[in-house]
C-alpha cells in the first residue's frame, strides 16, 4: 500500500496548541534516580474502564519493564489503569532481579491505586546494565500519587520527569470528531539518543518512551491497529544515531471519559488522522531535540519499487556517519549521499539516481550537475533543510526525519555516565 | 570452514622490516589535484610477464577506474604491466566523462611505457563527484615515469602518493620460501575514512586501496584464490566508520623476477600465509590510522553458530556510534554493546551473552557483573584495548578491529573539502 500523504516535515512551526484529554491524571517527582533533584518518576493515572495498546522495540535485548508492560496488557486483555515510568536508568540488562524490580513498583503502585498490578503499565530510560534503585522509588510513590492531577500542567510535569538528554520536554495534542461530540488526544514522548526506533508494528515487539491519551472510548483492537498503522509512518522513519534501543515503547490509551465511542469507519478515520499527527509532531520534536543536532534533515527518497525500498535507502543515507558530519559542516558534498544510496543493499542502478538539496539538484544520472556551492552551502546552513534523492526505479517514496553529527553528540556519548 | 587462526590484533608492535620484491619500479609525484604540492600521484610499474588479480567494492555505485580496471584484467586475462593511482579525486560519480577520464590516462601511460592500454590497472580516491582534472595528470604522466626506480624509498614515494586523510604511510612486507628459494611480497595501502570494506571476495567485485607485489611468479587463479582468502579475513574484518567506499579496489601483482615460481602447494601455502601476514599489518595500519582515531579496539565475538554470524555480530558494535563514542570516553558503558549485539539480526538469546574488557568480565549471562570501575576505566584509556563478546550459541569466532569515533572524525569530515 502506497501512501500519498507526507506526515513528517522539518517545519515544525509554532508551538503546538494542547489540549487535555479528560479521564487522566498526571504527576512526575524526583526519586533520586537521576543527579540534583532533577524529575525522574512519573505516573498518569487512566479512568476506570481505561483501553490500551502498545508496540515494542524490535532490539532482541529487551529491557524488563517492556516484558512486564507486555505481560501485564495480555493479562488484562489491553484494560490498563496507569503508567508508571522512570528515568535515569533503563533496567535493562539487570537479569531475575530487574523483572522482580519492574513487578514490585507496579503491585506497589497498584495497591496505592486501589487497581490490579496487571492493571499497571512499567518502563524506563537510561543507562543500561545498572541495577534499578526500587527502594527510592518505592519510597515516593506514595508522595507521587498525592501529586497526581488532571491538568496540562501536571502532564507537562510528566513529560519532564521521563527525559533523559532531552532539553525540552515534548508534547503534541489534536482534536477529532467522534460520533456527534469533539474528543481530546494528548501524546508526550521523550528522545534524545540511541534514537532509531523500528517499533515491531507487524508483531508484538519497539524503544523510544511515547504515550497518547484519548478520552474517546476504544477497543484494544482498534487502538492496536491505529498505533502500529501510525507508528509504521512516523516513529519508524526518524534516526538520530541508527542505534536501535533496548527500551523503546509506544502506548496508547483510550479513557472513554468524554462519552464518546470510536464506532464507525468515520469515527476510526479521523481519529487515525489525529493519531498520525500527533505521532509526526512528537517524532519531529525528538529529532529536533537530539544530541548535539544543529541541522534537522527532512529526506525523502522517491522512485523507489515499494515504500520497504525507499525506507531501507533513506535508513542508509541517515545512518552514514559520512553523511551525518557533511551536514553538521553545511558541506554540499552529495557524492557521499550517493555512496550511500549504494550501501543500501537496494538493487539500485546509479545513472538513474537523481539528488537534490531543497530546489536545488546537485547530481543527475548519478553524476554530477553543476551547482552553486555557495547557494548550496547557504542553504545547508539553515537549521532544517531538505534532501530528495529519486532512485528512477519506481513510483513508491517515503519521508524520513534525520539529523547531523556533531562534535557535541561525541560530547554528550563520550561522557554520558561521567 | 572455521578457521583458529587469529590474523588481526591491536598489537602493531615495532616498525615493521620492509624487502623490496624484484621487478617492480616504483614512482610518486605531486599532479596538483591536491593543493600545496602534496603527492597525489603514483605509479607501479611491473616486469613483462606479470600476472595479477583484484578484488573491488560491493557498493553498487562503483568508481569509474573500477569499471575499467576490471575490463583491463579480463581483456589481458590477469597480464599486466602498471598501476597509475590518483589522490585527491575519487573519479566516482562522474559519467562517461569519468570514464573517458581513466581510460586516457591508462592509454597515455601505456604509450609511454611501451605496453598496450588494457596493461595498465587505474585506480583513484578521493571526493566523489568532482570530474577528474585529467589534463594535469597527463601532463606530469612523463616526469613520473621518469622518476619510476626499484627501490624502497621510491615504494615509500608511491605509498605517500595514494595517500588522502591519512597521516603516515602504510607497508607491510614478508619473504617465504618459495620452490628451492626465498620470494618477496610488499605490501602497500591507504586508508583514513570511509573505511569499512566489504570486498566482494566470492563474485567479482571491494574500496580502500591495497597493493601487494611479489618476485615470485604465479598464475592469476592462484593469485585470485590467494587473495581472497586473505581480503574476507583480513580487510573484511576491519572497520572505522561503517562507510562502504566506491572505490575500494586491492590487487595482487607477481612478477616472477626472483625466477620463482609457486608449483607445490607448500608453495601455495607459503605465498598465502605472508600475505595474510602482510594483509593483517597492513589492515592494522589503516585503523589505527583512521580519521580522529584514539583507541584501536580488537573485538572478539566468539561462541556463534558460524563465522558469517560472529562477523554480523562485531560489524553491529563496530559501527554503533553509542558504542564507539563511549570508547572515545573510555567508559565501560558495556550495555551499549549489549544493546549493539541485540540490533545486529543474528538471533541470539540476550541471557547467553558475555562481555569482557581484557580480562575483565563486565556482562555475564546478558546481566551487570560487578567490577572495578576505575579499573576498567584505566583499561579503556589505553590507545589499544580488547573487547571480547560470548554468544553462547556454538563454536564460531572472528576477531574484527575497529576503533572509537572522536570529535575529531567530525571535524575532519565536517570540513573535508573546505
Amino acid at each position: 500500500m502506497t501512501s500519498k500523504k507526507r506526515l513528517l516535515s522539518t517545519k515544525l512551526g509554532l508551538p503546538q496548541r494542547l489540549w487535555l484529554p479528560r479521564g487522566f491524571a498526571f504527576a512526575g517527582t524526583a526519586a533520586g534516580i537521576k543527579r540534583g533533584g532533577q524529575l525522574d518518576l512519573g505516573l498518569v493515572e487512566f479512568a476506570p474502564g481505561s483501553t490500551a495498546a502498545a508496540v515494542f522495540t524490535r532490539n532482541r535485548v529487551v529491557a524488563a519493564p517492556l516484558v512486564v508492560g507486555q505481560r501485564h496488557l495480555e493479562r488484562g486483555r489491553g484494560r490498563l489503569r496507569a503508567v508508571v515510568v522512570n528515568s535515569g536508568n533503563a533496567n535493562c540488562a539487570t537479569g531475575a532481579a530487574g523483572l522482580s524490580a519492574s513487578q514490585g513498583i507496579c503491585k506497589q503502585a497498584a495497591k496505592l491505586l486501589g487497581v490490579w498490578p496487571h492493571e499497571v503499565f512499567p518502563a524506563s530510560t537510561g543507562v543500561i546494565g545498572v541495577p534499578l534503585p526500587t527502594e527510592r522509588i518505592l519510597e515516593v510513590l506514595p508522595e507521587l500519587l498525592r501529586r497526581r492531577r488532571s491538568s496540562l500542567a501536571a502532564a507537562q510535569r510528566f513529560a519532564r520527569a521521563i527525559m533523559t538528554t532531552d532539553t525540552r520536554p515534548k508534547l503534541a495534542a489534536a482534536r477529532f470528531r467522534c460520533g456527534d461530540g469533539v474528543a481530546t488526544l494528548l501524546g508526550v514522548a521523550k528522545g534524545a539518543g540511541m534514537i532509531h526506533p523500528r517499533l515491531n508494528v507487524s508483531g508484538k515487539h519497539a524503544t523510544m518512551l511515547a504515550y497518547f491519551f484519548t478520552d474517546a472510548a476504544a477497543t484494544p483492537a482498534q487502538l492496536n491497529r491505529l498505533l502500529r498503522a501510525a507508528c509504521a509512518r512516523t516513529f519508524n522513519r526518524i534516526s538520530i544515531d541508527g542505534d536501535t534501543s533496548t527500551n523503546d515503547t509506544v502506548l496508547l490509551a483510550a479513557s472513554g471519559a468524554s462519552g464518546l465511542r470510536v464506532r464507525t469507519r468515520a469515527d476510526s478515520g479521523r481519529f487515525g488522522e489525529a493519531l498520525d499527527g500527533v505521532c509526526a509532531s512528537l517524532a519531529q520534536q525528538i529529532v529536533s531535540d537530539g544530541e548535539g543536532v544543529k541541522h534537522v534533515v527532512g529526506l525523502r527518497v522517491e522512485g523507489a519499487r515499494s515504500e520497504a525500498e525507499a525506507e531501507r535507502v533513506a535508513r542508509s543515507i541517515a545512518n552514514s556517519p559520512l553523511v551525518k558530519t557533511a551536514w553538521a559542516g553545511a558541506d554540499p558534498n552529495w557524492g557521499r549521499i550517493l555512496a550511500a544510496v549504494g550501501n543500501s543493499g537496494a538493487p539500485i542502478d546509479p545513472k538513474r539516481v537523481d539528488i537534490f538539496y531543497g530546489g536545488l539538484q546537485v547530481c543527475r544520472g548519478g553524476s554530477a550537475r553543476p551547482f552553486d556551492e555557495r547557494a548550496a552551502h547557504r542553504y545547508l546552513g539553515q537549521p532544517q533543510f531538505q534532501v530528495r534523492v529519486r532512485l528512477g526505479r519506481g513510483r513508491a517514496g517515503v519521508t524520513f526525519l534525520t539529523c547531523d553529527l556533531t562534535t557535541d553528540y561525541v560530547h554528550v556519548n563520550a561522557h554520558y555516565r561521567t
